[in-house]
């Protein structure tokens, strides 16, 4: 089978990462990648020449052509236009605003472009390759220190009028709850977030009610939700009534999203999503409870390119055009 | 200008309607229309007779031809396969399980039958002839006794994966909420069903919070939504401040909907929508607020069709293909 090759980037908070991606058929993989620190090259400069010289290292490595390189697909945190590719902003990271940063790509690397919201990227990928294969609909999310979406509809990434669709971190599920960083009260985001996880737990541990916890944190790094998974595979209670929680909280959330939009597919992705079971077992229970009948039928699944999403989502860009 | 011709009809809790519906260019207008009380006429068997005799009778009257109408759309309150014109359930309605309705129809009136549910049909009449009119995506909700939805994506109707897409009503809006008929808690339909805004306006009149309600009530025929607007014409600050607290409670509802959807056109049916400009203002100013800046940009309009919404939406399922 041809294999088709393609460079994907993504601009992650902690880090930028460039890899080379290579598909046969309906399989997908890494070939091999490079990293950088976002920080130190977080503006559009300097994120361009770190993406070009990853590029360039990574062709050379495997003794590429520039031509055998179908193109560079990049996954931006934010807004974007892909019809133009140009990022219109991006909430967190400063000096990004109405970027051309398709064209700005092209030019440096003489490459094509294609340039999507991260969140759409993954979708994309796992649509493609991954967890949703062959979908008629799907839904994305993912939950890291936000709560990320995407939705393929009919086959198709689905953006909406402005490409700001499936925000779906920002769709509100109860009054009265905190607000949220988008000005909003009681989206999924302030209940489902890292830090709010991070909160709950450390709340838990002050308030006593997290047996065993406090000395297990300690010694496996602290506060981190991959230690409360580690406690949960090792019996402990609180830890796995942590994540049967967090996966209800989700799952009550999601019926209501598959009584709108009646999907094949939902697929749960991010950090998070590592907590397998703990976590999936009590998700498909309470949305099987609260969605209606034909909604309930939903396929849930993990995504299945774990920490590589990103990079797979934005070469996939490239290599099947959503 | 051709002038085409449908038959709709409209299977509503309380009158089974059935019209003559013209259509020229993009214009529509109900010709003529019977009515006949549901609760007699509610099985399959007499519900399909009453449907016959009046289709007969409005083609009689106009000297019609039968083969001058294109065809007849049938907008159900429950969940169908329009594809192959099958009624799984009608909720509400006993006796519907699993009815060949589209079969049923089309040998006694001898004309093509489409049948949809109730919401999707008026979704698709506001988009091809109301309210919604060119839009690439719209969302549409009636508010009556329940909440009913329906979408278009991209210029067509989306239906998801088992055709049950865009039950709105059952999306979750809160914690902690009244348990909804669904069997899920906290659905928006337990804020903004009709049974739920009466049981606010009587407790409201029984704590001495709505003044001049009470006496307005009984003079203007009882405990009725439409009494409210029209109390809120006349000035009542309560009256006014119930429809502004329901805008709102909708507008921070459908802010959280345009974020993951986007659409273009969001448009707002049934009885409650009559509240007009005591409503919609409200509704918008928490869309606006609430909703991400891209998002936030979408058009809300009241239904254009009204009390002819159902019938215009049935015919419209055979005017414009869906």
């Amino acid at each position: 089978m041809t294999e088709r090759l393609a460079l994907g980037v993504d601009f992650g908070g902690t880090n930028l990462r460039v890899a080379l991606v290579s598909a046969k058929g309906d399989t997908v993989s890494v070939v091999s990648k490079r990293s950088f620190v976002t920080k130190r090259n977080a503006r559009p400069a300097a994120f361009v020449e770190a993406v070009a010289s990853a590029s360039e290292s990574l062709l050379k490595e495997r003794g590429l052509a520039r031509s055998r390189v179908k193109g560079v697909g990049l996954g931006v945190p934010g807004s974007v236009d892909p019809s133009r590719g140009v990022v219109y902003v991006l909430p967190n990271v400063p000096g990004w605003n109405n970027v051309r940063l398709k064209r700005f790509v092209e030019r440096r690397l003489r490459l094509s472009a294609t340039v999507d919201n991260d969140a759409n990227a993954m979708a994309w990928g796992e649509f493609k390759f991954g967890a949703a294969r062959g979908a008629e609909s799907a839904v994305f999310v993912t939950l890291g220190t936000g709560v990320g979406g995407g939705l393929v509809l009919g086959k198709k990434l689905f953006r909406g009028r402005d490409f700001s669709a499936a925000e779906i971190g920002h769709v509100r599920y109860r009054t009265g709850g905190r607000r949220c960083a988008c000005g909003a009260i009681g989206c999924i985001e302030t209940e489902l977030g890292r830090g709010q996880l991070i909160a709950k737990l450390r709340e838990d541990i002050k308030r006593g009610r997290a047996k065993g916890m406090e000395s297990f944190l300690e010694k496996h790094g602290g506060l981190r939700l991959e230690a409360v998974t580690d406690a949960a595979a090792r019996g402990n209670a609180y830890a796995k009534r942590f994540w049967a929680e967090t996966g209800r909280t989700l799952g009550d959330f999601l019926a209501g999203i598959c009584n709108l939009l009646n999907p094949e597919s939902v697929v749960v992705g991010g950090g998070v999503a590592q907590a397998g079971p703990f976590l999936f077992g009590p998700l498909r229970a309470a949305l099987r409870k609260n969605a209606f009948p034909r909604a309930a039928r939903v396929r849930v699944s993990p995504a299945r390119f774990g920490q590589d999403a990103g990079l797979i989502g934005a070469a996939s860009l490239v290599l099947e055009r959503p």
